[in-house]
């Protein structure tokens, strides 16, 4: 950690920040040339809180050299983390496809979906039973009711299930659901994270709007830090001025993230952009920069849909979409299933 | 609303479509040219849901015309809504100064930061006994404890108090608290907002860091949808590519969100910048621009803060800000208190 | 073009409005309701200055439905633009890889870096003679001595060369330059477009850091509203809040200006990270998604390279890009050469 | 400046590292710990090109304490710099008011609106005579006849004029113009700066839409490092998600720049907003907040505008932001004219 010194400071507002440092046990070189007094402190800085060292009044700006995340950081775990989720595994080689509609609706439009998303060679369902809504006059979600049709759908499908939390109230709900999805709105939601933490289900944690890389980290570290280490991280689309995509899918992420983390990445090119003309070539191209899962939306009949249809695939344009990936996927080295 | 159908699809998706909109009971003007075919819709298009018109194999685009928003909207509520916080009111002419630390930390420091900036002007006591962190590692605030800590500050000084809310499971807690803080992270924490929406407590309701100000406005929608209208808006920054500041300030939000709705507005210059120098210019220009109040960040002694004590004011600083804000609003024609 | 009129307008207003509007031989079709007054505009509405019809008092607003690029819209222009670059064809199934250093410093370097990305399999060599740089005080490159090097370069290898232009009164300077670069800070160089549109040569556009597609498009507009329909696109990363990348790859840029243009479209992943090791799995994904061609950067020796070595690539990992890049390139469709 | 090394590097590139730091005759402080290697740098290292060291193959991570940029830097020169343009000061506690129309159109355009922004209290006379729009097919300026017009309006009202130029060789037109603007698009326009550095004109240089304040402060660099130190910096708003309004103003610039900077600083909320509703409101904040000068856009007939109709005021709307901003700017401390 580097302490830029404020300069002309008080001697004895500087002596209490040299005891303060002490205090933490960590070596201080003094590296100050003419224009700046500088500090490096050298040791284990990760127990030092940086908001109260930048309070002090003789520190101009700090800079920090080590990362902020532990469990979830690469370097102290080499290997590539793979989360089985009802036997279907995402990490490393192992590459799955999420698909299904955004909300549930009925239980024939989700075994209807559902049947057709396996037969095109998805391997997990999702559906949405409680929706994130930006107007509070728009469907909200069937509730416990869609979790019951998904069940079904499982059933009769056999695919593992994947469905987002909003409130930890509904935790209970949530029993016989594979992997829990946090949305990107509540990326930063850190009660329920740390209610997840406690959890021993897969999260797949989506990255919010306005959240940087090390930010997604850090929140996986908050259900990590509970005892959870069945995260996966879902890039989805940043947002930016372009206003021609719903949001701007940041591939760089995937290869990024992977160098900084162990843990395993999924893209979302529905919500990212909301095109379905989009939907195939950013899939490949997700594939190709290292995803290990793609979560797509489709729906039985999406001009019937009570949400995102407008971005959702007809299973027809599904199954031309997983033509394509499957080749892409066997091409990257990826085992789908 | 106007809706823009795709060149050469067949007859049967078209009539399809415009016997879906006749089920809406709008009235269908077809204004297509020879590049373009395009309907408007006439009549009361509030209950459509534009996802699922957006979904129809015939549309193209489509583009709104009314607002999605009603409870907060000025068109149907032309007066200023002055919500009553304890005795202390704003919006309209009323100016209220919140003032206090980030976090509550001990009897102390939460009693004399309240002293200290009641002496100075201040006429609400903020402070956080739920933190929202981006690590889990750092402080989390003191939960119950902080909230007696608060109650303890009122009785001492009269003044109520403002702080986060962060899970609906820990509502009962603020039963004494004045306003109830909506943080920016949880400004789409849409199962909160419906729970606040149900209480009968004034809501501090602050912009998401990458929020329109529309979505800020329908995030009130949920809140008043339940019954809820004593909510004010707060403007704390948005996130940019500069990074200089913390976040960006949006300062035209003030005036224009007052064009668009009725609410009152906060201005938030501590966590919109993160730097203390700009308190002051940013406070005085503010009310300016028609803030009907300001939240601003002070610790008795910031050197020490287990939060954000870098943006933090010295109850020195803090006098030194809150001279030139009164003379700023009583120019401005706000009367404060 | 659709025009939402303000309530409670004058009627003289109103008739003058509409006596402009008849000025543009367009048809007017009233479509107001009870809460807005509309009127649709039929007909050819491209010569319709949307600025003026704003400023007009009895408007509220106006929303476009025609878009506003005409020369390179793929509806007026259904087949792939192929540019033919010295003999190399970029667009299509044409597909080539441009590489070499940032900067031209001498001429061992260039022509070693040369003959190395050479080797490896790129066909079009790049080098800046004139660098943006946004010091006043770093290397500002070797103006013409820099262009005289790339040619010996060119003669020595026979690759086309591809360098940037930054001033209209240097065109002289790049008669033998085979594809004239216009950098992300001068895409909206609106006095140098023109010129070029005057050129004959083919012209490689970068999106700027802060410009829509849209905007990209008309930029392109200008070059071709000169006569010069050589262009192609450029994708090099937005700027958005994530710092861990220089800017933000917008890959879904690829596939969806290809919907909305004829124009071919390059990527350049060392720009748009700053991050050597994300240049391979994002030059697979650029190509997975229907890239033309890929940008990069080498430098036969970037620790001494005087611009922009941290992103450079040394002919070693090239080589190993370039193994990757051609096996992609085959499996997606793409003949690169 | 501190360099992290990374781990576990070659002893051979180590040394041929520090023997190239040597060279650059600063002192290293090893301050290695047990996870991070790192050496500060101790002395004037301005002169190291720190793209240059961050290639090196021992090198992790730059980090930089010294700022760029010298000139403009308030560190060297505490003192306000005060521009005088003809006889008009802008600086400290001179203050002024730049207005008219977006572009001259035509003599009686350009001087009755000249004459109603006089009589309202403006100081300098603003109009476009190079205009960059988005669309070749958009009014492009009337060039050197505009000039002439704004000469004329100078001639019949005695206030200085400002008008933008987009290309050097133009320079010559604007022998008689007062204060040259460079506009948004060209912040980065190097060529263009460096020519303006070489001129004795006063240079309003406009922040870019994508540009930091630190990149601002370069660009001015550019051109004090010719020896031009007469450079006014202009906020007119930032690109961000917002769509609201047309660019996200930041008047945080305003007091921070000037901590930075010792050069003025101007405030245009009419560009910065695109809305005439809100150039009062925010005229007056940024007044609060310490702007040395207004830009403001005013139309004799907006309705009849070539360019910006719309968010152009009319000479009412002036007088009346007028009488606003005369209070304020009185209020603050500054003089106007």
């Amino acid at each position: 950690m580097i302490v830029i010194l404020k300069q002309n400071t008080k001697k004895e507002d500087l002596d209490r920040f040299i005891s303060m440092l002490n205090s933490y046990h960590v070596k201080i070189a003094d590296i100050s040339g003419e224009q700046h007094s500088i500090f490096g402190l050298i040791g284990d800085t990760s127990k030092i809180d940086i908001d109260l060292l930048r309070a002090q009044p003789v520190v101009a700006d700090i800079k920090r050299v080590q990362e902020p995340y532990k469990s979830c950081n690469r370097k102290f775990h080499p290997e590539d983390t793979i989360v089985d989720i009802a036997g279907k595994k995402i990490g490393g080689k192992h590459f799955q496809v999420i698909a299904g509609p955004c909300s549930v609706e009925n239980e024939d439009q989700i075994i209807e979906t559902a049947e057709a998303v396996k037969a095109a060679g998805a391997t997990l369902l999702r559906g949405g039973a409680f929706k994130p809504r930006t107007s509070p006059y728009a469907f909200q979600g069937l509730h416990a009711d869609g979790i019951e049709l998904l069940l079904k759908a499982k059933k009769a499908t056999g695919m593992p299930i994947v469905t987002e939390i909003m409130a930890i109230e509904h935790l209970d709900l949530f029993a016989d659901v594979d992997l829990i999805q946090v949305g990107a709105r509540n990326m930063q939601n850190f009660e329920l994270l740390k209610a997840l933490g406690h959890s021993d289900k897969p999260i797949l944690l989506k990255r919010g709007l306005a959240n940087t890389m090390e930010e997604l980290l850090m929140s996986a570290e908050y259900i990590m830090a509970g005892g959870n280490n069945n995260v996966i991280l879902c890039e989805r689309g940043i947002r930016t001025f372009e206003t021609k995509t719903r949001n701007t899918l940041d591939l760089a992420a995937v290869p990024l993230l992977s160098q900084m983390s162990h843990l395993p990445i999924v893209v979302d090119p529905s919500h990212a952009t909301g095109i379905p003309t989009l939907v195939k070539p950013l899939s490949l191209a997700a594939i190709a920069c290292g995803a290990n899962a793609l979560m797509i939306e489709v729906h039985n009949n999406p001009a019937k849909a009570l949400s995102d249809g407008a971005q959702s695939l007809t299973p027809e344009q599904f199954r031309d979409v997983m033509d394509a990936v499957k080749k892409q996927a066997a091409f990257s080295g990826k085992e789908l299933g």
